[in-house]
């Protein structure tokens, strides 16, 4: 830190705990010099690609346990307090060394083959496969209907994200219960597998996984995603033909659960130590690609927005915290053990903000609250402008601090421009190169400022 | 278009015909038409693959002659109207076969290639090229300061582009005067070649071209830009060496001026033909890379704004005019002809639109006038606010429409996300594959929407 950024930081300080509620141009002034350091710096970047440099993160995995330790570290190095591990419990899903389909025998195609990739939750096929009719279904009502039509066959679910929503999370939320729902349902049916169409914004020939889910006593069978353009090839084929037989094979297994952890730091308040504004994103990731927009992207925000206000001393009256949570992908232990933690004892969370929309250019906040209280965020909207992260909607905070929302704490979530997430989102193109370090970091900076105003000033009202 | 779409717009056009100014909800209901119809179709990427498939559109080239009648044939077979060629004299400047660099003899280093690019206007060195010491400035008023102490040397202008700049393109335009004067202030001095920092946001090896202007009069010496690996690497051999040589070569030449066109069509007015909003964007670009962002990305906004209006049905009051500019990188000839073409009589420009900022998510539109003027823009953001487009601040309207904002037409540039843009910029990045598609589209929505709104309602006092 120069000893100018110093001089006009005290300042700053200063005028914070003295008067109260803020007048903008001093919120400006803090905002300023907080991006100032970030794109100078240009570290969030570098935090990624340490973070992903361990592997894939899937809960339970050695790369996940690297990338703990390795984040645990750089908290300490670069000066955090109070860092420590959370133990928590993680299920452990393996993906097998096959994974294969192939259209088998088409009257005018012959055999070919399709991109899968197998569910997280997903069983195993026999050995040396399964074979079986397709079933294509658009949503998991009429797999419902067809009932017993399903039973010995293969369901396939085809409902594409709908194109015209921009707000892609919204798109993905009208697609992704095919996915998460479809195939346990089309077990209860008789069904031997189940096929999804992956859901994503990008026709092509990469197949997207994400987590599938069998209830307890459910019957678990073998589910993989299609790539697009695989779905697309699998529904003419059915179109021309009337019937497609599918050979599937995966040899994935669930081993027993394992020991894990969130990683916690925090700049602790210098009046109120125990109220916490908790900065969230999760470490772990799909086990394809690096995980690099999901969620390393939002962990390397926690890491730089902690990490700016460290090293220009903002010591808020409020206690800012870091945690990197553990799980989120298939289970969501970390977030469910977080509040329930023996640390939590005397502890208010006024505020919670997640990061899990990937690094793109930020655009505002979404806020979980009525919409006087969202209301009452845009007074800080000058602060966001020089970002363009100056939009307060209403909606989610994420779902590593939804428990936390449901024990009354006010949460947010970052909200970025999301146009492209859903290309790499859960797929192998989900890697460091996708990310751009401009982008990254004005993320960065957005958590960083709205982190100090609610530690500093207080949820607005 | 389906019959439903078509009952909708007829009830929409009524609407906008009969009500002078409009109220919001109807407003918000084209965008919302126009969005849909955009998001499903998805056609601008489309529009893009074509015009970057004949290779990239340096003025004079060949390849722009073939870019400058497949979209006017593009044109013609969307049905647009009155689509013609409106004839201008390009320069016509030839990059050579040979583009070298090499730190000549380093104490340390030995002899290290440099990537370079030559620099759009720059001059050849003598035959197998040319050896001379290396004297590096931060600025053109360095180098005139230095005066004779560059006699016989290269100049470095070695300047980066500010980084805590968030608006890129300010960024750019703090640090461009290098490149498009340094070369001519340098052969004032007597140098014998200059070499330029590449004006660019990302580290890497690839060098970024664009113009370097000598004056009628002025020596032409060889210039060219140099990788920011390789600037650096110059940097640093020279502040730990004192004295640097380089060997340059390069083959270019400037050879006379040919033929081309800016390729014009348009929806015309159903009450005021005479009186245009146009929509504008170059088609020329440099000769490396695709030219996808710049502007390739422009000219598909424009032909897909004017392609959803017109499937629409949409003819608004006033006439939408199409404009893809020749030579706006290397003299700005078609810019300057368009005033002037003898078409231009008895015709009124009620304000010009130009997307020349790269194919990112829009963020809302700069306007060349008065606070006040903005301000009344800011009565249409509900239109613009799904696509995240609804800022709108003072500021330029782009290269290609100057000429008409000094003959006192309004104009209007398109702002997008602007973080990558410079990554990319004039360097053989600036490819297809660096365009999403989703993103492409929700700019040339953001157009068709500004453009309908402007030819129907006039512009907002």
């Amino acid at each position: 830190m120069s000893p100018v950024t110093k001089t006009v930081f005290v300042g700053l300080l200063a005028a914070f705990a003295t008067a109260g509620a803020q007048s903008p141009s001093t919120e400006q002034e803090l905002a300023e010099t907080i991006i100032k350091k970030a794109m100078a710096e240009n570290q969030a970047i570098r935090i990624l690609e340490r973070i992903v440099s361990v592997g894939p993160r899937l809960s339970g995995s050695p790369q996940t346990a690297a990338a703990v330790e390795l984040t645990r570290q750089m908290m300490v190095d670069l000066g955090f307090e109070d860092v420590h591990l959370e133990p928590v419990k993680v299920p452990r899903w393996v993906r097998g060394p096959v994974e294969k389909a192939l259209i088998v025998n088409s009257h005018t195609l012959g055999t070919v083959p399709l991109a899968i990739t197998a569910l997280g939750g997903s069983g195993a096929t026999p050995e040396g496969g399964l074979t079986a009719e397709v079933v294509e279904v658009r949503s998991i009502e009429e797999a419902r209907n067809l009932g017993d039509q399903l039973r010995g066959k293969i369901t396939f679910f085809n409902r594409p994200m709908n194109p015209t929503e921009l707000e892609t999370f919204r798109a993905y939320g009208g697609a992704v219960d095919q996915r998460v729902r479809g195939p346990a349902v089309a077990a209860q049916a008789g069904a031997v597998a189940a096929l999804v169409r992956s859901i994503t914004t990008r026709h092509d020939n990469v197949p997207h996984t994400g987590v599938t889910i069998f209830r307890k006593g459910e019957r678990v069978i073998p589910a993989a995603a299609v790539s697009l353009q695989g779905a697309d090839l699998l529904h003419q084929v059915l179109s021309a033909e009337g019937t497609v037989r599918v050979h599937l094979e995966l040899a994935c297994s669930t081993l027993t659960d394992v020991p894990s952890a969130n990683v916690v730091a925090q700049i602790t308040g210098r009046e109120r130590p125990g109220e916490i504004v908790l900065l969230g994103a999760h470490l772990d990731s799909w086990d394809v690609g690096q995980g690099a927009h999901d969620d390393g992207a939002g962990c390397a925000h926690v890491i730089e927005a902690l990490r700016l206000l460290k090293e220009l001393g903002l010591r808020p009256r409020r206690t800012i915290r870091g945690v990197l949570f553990m799980n989120e992908e298939n289970g969501s232990r970390g977030a469910r053990a977080y509040p329930k933690a023996p640390q939590r004892r005397g502890e208010v969370h006024v505020a919670a903000i997640e990061s899990d929309r990937g690094g793109f250019a930020p655009r505002g906040f979404t806020v979980s609250a009525d919409s006087s209280t969202v209301s009452a965020f845009r007074r800080w909207a000058a602060a966001f402008r020089a970002l363009g992260a100056d939009r307060f909607t209403r909606g989610g905070g994420g779902a590593d601090i939804s428990p936390l929302r449901r024990d009354g704490t006010l949460t947010l979530g970052l909200n970025v421009e999301c146009a492209r997430y859903f290309d790499v989102h859960h797929s192998s193109n989900d890697v460091l190169e996708a990310v751009n370090g401009r982008e990254l970091e004005m993320g960065a900076a957005a958590m960083a400022i709205m982190a100090y105003l609610l530690a500093e000033e207080g949820v607005p009202r």
